[in-house]
């Protein structure tokens, strides 16, 4: 695969999941928004249906990962190398970044008439429900590392699956991961997903905006990356060798 | 293909989407009805299944673009022709209109039980949460890219999507981009769902209607067109082009 | 296809059919019930994928009508005969009633517990949002006209959807007439499903349980069986006849 | 099939089950937690995914049943020898156990912050919504039993599903019995989700935890078995026997 290849479709791939992933929350919470306060099946859904998007749009481009913590999980047990690595992680992060001001632009009435500064950061990146950073560290872990077992186990070549429904299967698993593992920390299970808008909230003119929780910024960046190591190897240690077949 | 499949065709996928478009607004909107206050997941479900439902029935006869802005966004890129573009826009808005016609049948016994106008206008089409011509206009134009950007990427050789499951695919997309984006404006990001039952909304002895809301209905059209070609052009030139395969 | 197979092929899926559609009406309605008031996304979901387990399980057995309209749809464009349609339709209601019978088994400890005769007896039957009847009978029409456009065009053999997908679809069809155009009505677009549940509601001993609503009982079985004539030649007339592909 | 493949796989889908299935119970029961009392669709959903996802990893490992009442319904019709039934049951209650784990541990900062023992219990394992053991093994039955005839009708070979879109037809299938039939008892149907979660409950040091409601614990243990076995010989006699074809 060509490394322009690699970052055209990381880059327009996790660029289109964040616009569909913080649209969604924008939706939710954003004062006046037709979608206010419709719950946590909207929110789950719309993150769920914009992975299968972008894997629909990017699948055939450059894999899909849209995640660093997939592509470092692949490098862990070598399917990926450490030069492509770097090229996968720039136009995640890129993507990530034009997503979150796509979401900026095409909710631009509704940050002015929304008082909470939590609720617009809210928008962009992800915090925890109870702040407990080594807590919230083994939620972000065991969601990344389920996150690259389910993956891996969808597109095992025993199912046999193919680029027609296989990107659709990658959203039911990412709106099932938020449905069940959510709740505690808002499930960023993704470095880029969280880093990117959440650069973008610190440099964008939000109106009324507050401060973007640095503090809290390195969780969804080691926990995903600890988590999708830690579920890559695994899956390749216990399924890959020890399965008989 | 011929003329007449694609008038033809067009006219009942449009048709068949406004139905179950406008149809699921008016559930959840009219008084007494059984969804009343059911939320935006129903109203983006309703809009996403009948896109899909619209595209098996009429995918095989006119390619169902249902959508003058996909209509024009192939033209620009020079998938359509002209001539052809017109009988499609044809069918698109005659489609539209006959389907809004069926949803007040539908829901007869509700227009007169329901006070507000804006409520019943709601319902045939669309209305910005916060009134902001300009704003609105870059919603919709952003929701209508990424859905020529969505069509072409699901519906890309390389994906091996067929008819089977295609159309649900495209409903999915739907379904996302209205959790997603539909938040400022209601996602009309088609022109012919907007401006046919608008009209229809004009002429029909709509008990208690109000007015239509005509100062709104360009942004409704000039977004969605502005964002089709503006979504199939970035697609043909971006990933058409530079993709090094 | 031999007639017994016909009758167990129906049997066995309307009685899936009505167990988990009624079934979900139950859950919704009844007091104590742990879904109890959780929406009409949840009534909806449950009847659409009532509907695909109903057709996974019986079509490649019967066809999987389930509702005598779509067989009397079939007879209009002589898909079916006769004969052949009196078997289906005794298969479908009596395993409507069947499915009725372990609705009420199911949800045992809940009928007593539940106050209001009309909400038990919205479990087993449809009624209207507002009583009138020939407009309810337009909306009956209406939503089974384009249940029988949606499965035709579904399984149009230019979409060369399987047995593998198939079902899902026209579950997603149900979901969606549910969605769209189940507000007045409550959508029966099935005389069986309608009919046999009401006679299991006036036959068994249900705990505090009121009328049968008799009165209204006519309309969700002239408007489906009308509907599901009118789609079928409707479909056949314009789609089969008029598109010269 | 190896027995170590059988272990394994078993083991690995039913901790996924338990995970994303307790996981949405604890992201909605749970004090604080972002999807708090968000609803029975989010429930069901959370549950019928987890299936899905644990059937794409585990399907072609061990067939993923993650149910002794598949596989005791599977030994009734002599589908599966006795001595690889035990060795699938311990890796489903070793799994499940494991997946309970893998809850608490996700969601550890908020078992102190919730009040009530009752929906701590509930999180883990499944309770009556109106404690009657007999009718409430009556629903656990029914339900298991159409999870049988489910799952055999899906995978029936003359519907050819295979491994890419089986799994989430199982898991719509299950999506829709929690719709529909989950109001009474919360829907074990499966003895290894509910005792393998029930005994972590009672092992692992979660806060403020009261009783584990050893008294019901039998209920979704006979119910599931004795609904699997029934349904399981139900459709092999009424269905592979009875079908001319």
């Amino acid at each position: 695969m060509a490394g322009s290849d690699i970052f055209l479709g990381e880059f327009i791939g996790t660029m289109i999941l964040v616009l569909l992933g913080d649209g969604v929350v924008a939706n939710v919470l954003l004062e006046k928004s037709k979608g206010q306060n419709s719950g946590w099946i909207v929110i789950t859904a719309g993150w769920g249906f914009g992975v299968a998007i972008a894997v629909y749009v990017a699948g055939w481009i450059s894999g899909a990962h849209i995640n660093p913590a997939v592509t470092l999980g692949f490098v862990a047990i070598g399917q990926v190398g450490a030069m492509d690595a770097v090229i996968y992680m720039c136009g995640q992060f890129s993507g990530a970044f034009a997503g979150a001001v796509l979401v900026w632009l095409a909710y631009l009435p509704h940050w002015g008439k929304t008082d909470s500064p939590e609720l617009k950061l809210a928008v962009f990146c992800t915090g925890p429900a109870i702040r407990a950073y080594s807590r919230n560290l083994v939620t972000e872990i065991i969601g990344t590392a389920f996150l690259l077992i389910g993956v891996m186990g969808i597109f095992n070549a025993n199912n046999g699956i193919g680029s027609g429904f296989g990107p659709y299967a990658v959203g039911i698993l990412v709106f099932s991961l938020g449905l069940s593992l959510g709740g505690p920390t808002g499930y960023a299970i993704n470095p880029a997903r969280d880093l990117g808008p959440r650069l973008a909230h610190a440099l964008l003119p939000i109106a009324g905006k507050g401060h973007s929780d640095w503090a809290y910024s390195w969780v969804p960046i080691a926990g995903p990356v600890i988590g999708g190591v830690l579920g890559a190897v695994l899956y390749q240690t216990v399924v890959t060798r020890l399965v008989v077949g």
